[in-house]
């Protein structure tokens, strides 16, 4: 469920999985409007043969007040991505974005424990991807959002859970092990990029969310200048472990 | 969208017609009991990528009040089995159950022309039949229910739409050319037969609504002693056209 909903993946992905696992179940995409979300969500709800929600963009903040209940990485980032009906009534939310990602960039030979991170962006995507680094028990994480008082609430957040986080002046790569792109920015064909690739540090890592392209030109740029990349779609096909838990599926 | 959905076929057929038309579109069920109707289509109404709804039982006629406009077929019937958003807002509901039902019967070599029709069960499906089975240029039409009061109200609105029609005082399918059962009796497997099927005459074509089971007691019985049968899987086959049409998809 989110909107625009023309790039999402996971329908495909998930289709594929249930299929393997021999489940009659399917994913289909809901285009919902942020006017639209609390309409749309009680109605939903009534549908009984529905399990549960994807949640993504602009819906993973906004949709908190709607839920009775959050589960823990949710509860400690402040945004899920994932919904299911409680047995005793209401909707319960996680968030397995940040879980996905790490999983990504580990399963990839890329152990973050340790290195000082750049997230830049620090609405849900970079808010959960935060928390799940830290519990790999990576370096301190510094912050970049252009809107400073986003970068302000996750490092608050951060520090309240115990973990190494600062504001970052600028989105400057340079001196970062790890820069992790964690804004829309790459969507679109004209956008800039989200920080200058020229001033990642040799060898650093340069991560990305966006799936759709799903080569962006900080990706494309920061192979070309010899840096290892890990695309977006590693976030969401290392998810799915997690959603499937989630939704107590069990997989052969 | 009904309660229950177990049974429903309509996604099996839509999804290969989708295939074959090359749409990028899904039939999924929707389980929603009839205290939910209200609360569910409100919000299915803001799925902005969702065209629009097969409506199956118990909701074909407790919807009619929740639609803005009723299409023909629906407007005569007095229920609806297809509803799809209008550009002005709301949504627009038609009924194409009988005209299916109806081309079932033509294309199944059985004319109706002239022929007089018992009708047993004045539901939703009974309704819509006989008005598609009147369009076709049937003969008198008796109706039975064992809810006389709803005999009564459908024979009514046949004569007021132009018909012959009389209420039948028993469900005995004695002299019809065509028997008909509207009724849900004869899905589960102890379920009693809707009409005595012995009492049908010889020659006399018996025709169920039923889908599952695919094959009816009524239907092994009738094909047993010799009459010629149609089964309520036609209903549903043959009324893809009319749906897509409603949807304005157009086929290769």
């Amino acid at each position: 469920m989110g909107e625009p909903i023309a790039q999402v993946r996971a329908p495909m992905v998930f289709n594929r999985l249930f299929a393997e696992a021999g489940l009659d179940a399917r994913m289909v995409a809901f285009q919902v409007g942020p006017e639209h979300l609390k309409m749309a969500l009680d109605g939903l709800y009534h549908l009984a043969n529905l399990d549960g929600l994807i949640v993504t963009v602009p819906h993973k903040i906004a949709i908190l007040p709607l839920l009775a209940e959050l589960a823990p990485m949710a509860a400690r980032s402040g945004a899920v991505n994932i919904i299911k009906r409680r047995p005793q009534g209401g909707w319960i939310g996680e968030m397995v974005d940040g879980l996905g990602f790490a999983e990504g960039l580990r399963s990839a030979g890329h152990d973050v424990a340790g290195r000082r991170v750049l997230i830049v962006g620090a609405g849900g995507a970079g808010v959960a991807i935060a928390f799940a680094l830290a519990l790999h028990g990576c370096g301190e994480i510094s912050v970049y959002d252009v809107d400073r008082r986003r970068a302000a609430a996750l490092v608050d957040r951060l520090q309240a859970d115990g973990r190494a986080a600062t504001i970052a002046a600028s989105p400057d790569p340079a001196g970062f092990p790890v820069a992790i792109n964690a804004t829309p920015v790459g969507m679109k064909p004209d956008d800039p990029l989200p920080f200058d690739v020229t001033r990642v540090d040799a060898g650093a890592l340069v991560a990305e969310v966006i799936m759709k392209p799903r080569e962006t030109r900080l990706i494309e740029l920061a192979r070309a200048q010899g840096n290892p990349t890990v695309l977006g779609e590693r976030m969401l096909d290392y998810q799915a472990p997690f959603v499937l838990d989630f939704f107590g599926i069990r997989r052969h």
